[in-house]
């Protein structure tokens, strides 16, 4: 029996992950990253799949990359878990914080394929979590900001102390950013072999958002 | 000389649409539609491309129609419109209200290509804008609603007087769902010759919305 992450590539992916590990004896053995159509790109985040699978390899856990229209995605997320569970994967983590509506997707879909969901991270306080995700040793960068919350400015920091006490500083912008403030990419940590290597592309957007383009720099 | 709406198929471009044409001598002779990459969808309401083409042919305004990618969403856009200022199209109407970032965007790629920006919305009061729509006669439908603002039984509703009042009984939700709460698809209007026919498919659903499917019935 093993457990899959629900991977976006992000903090609080890699956040749960790591909590999960410490209050189960269960293994992680599957990241599930769902992209977009092309399967070049990691849904929202814009992030490019390579990237994705260079932290899976510094993880140590096998990746499942599933390309997905929007309208298909339900029916493609319980394909590729199905396929899990039937490897003897039995439950699934989370990184959900507080928006109900996500966790009863989740719920109902994992219970639809007969795996548990676990989101080690529910309920805590956002305004600490930042602090805990640094406090850990993760590293992680903002590569994406939805520009009527925060300004270029916050594209390409690193979560370190200085940006949980900037972010803290704001009103109506949640620190985790669990509304979609912002996104990041975790280059490092304590379950990694070593960092992940990167090259900064260049910035792009569209209308709502700001990206920064990073490339995997691969062997 | 003639002017281009940036077109989604909902309430906010339909109504920019109409205000400029009761405050400037030029013509409207385009409808411009950013989908995905499959061309199928519409950008990110989901919506099936026939409807959008539909929509076109009741106003009378030919339809541009471009797939893009995330990350080649400006390159895209710009190179749509520098094509049709070539064709004599010197202005573009946008249905933006008060995002300023928005905004920002709009007219940053717009004086690139030389283009002038129209905001015939802007700055309206949000409360007020859906009586108007409804007092002036258009009719339109919710066809996606983020799960975490709004339940499945705003889903298929009229934007009426009913569900005007509705909507503004509700904290925290602009009524014109100008922060993404959820998004409408025009059926009927004074500009149309008649009301674009549809079928209601099903609902589907990714971790964020809920999506109502219209499909277009083509003669």
């Amino acid at each position: 029996m093993s457990a899959f992450v629900s991977w976006s590539g992000g903090k609080d992916c890699m956040y749960a992950m790591h909590r999960f590990l410490l209050q189960s004896e269960l293994p992680v053995s599957h990241l599930v990253n769902m992209c977009d159509e092309t399967g070049l790109k990691s849904g929202s985040h814009g992030l490019d799949s390579a990237l994705i699978k260079a932290q899976a390899e510094q993880l140590n856990v096998e990746l499942v990359q599933k390309p997905t229209s929007k309208s298909q995605y339900r029916a493609n997320f319980i394909e590729t878990i199905s396929k899990l569970k039937n490897e003897g994967v039995t439950t699934g983590i989370f990184g959900d914080i507080y928006l109900e509506a996500h966790r009863e997707w989740i719920e109902e879909v994992c219970t639809e394929i007969g795996v548990t969901p676990v989101f080690p991270l529910w309920g805590m306080d956002t305004s600490e979590l930042p602090d805990l995700f640094v406090a850990d040793g993760y590293k992680s960068m903002v590569v994406a900001v939805r520009k009527e919350k925060l300004g270029e400015e916050w594209l390409g920091r690193i979560i370190d102390e200085k940006f949980v006490e900037d972010i803290k500083s704001l009103t109506e912008i949640d620190p985790c950013a669990e509304q979609g403030e912002y996104h990041t990419f975790v280059l490092d940590g304590p379950l990694f072999n070593k960092a992940v290597e990167y090259n900064i592309n260049e910035k792009w957007e569209d209308e709502c958002h700001l990206y920064l383009e990073l490339k995997a720099i691969t062997a």
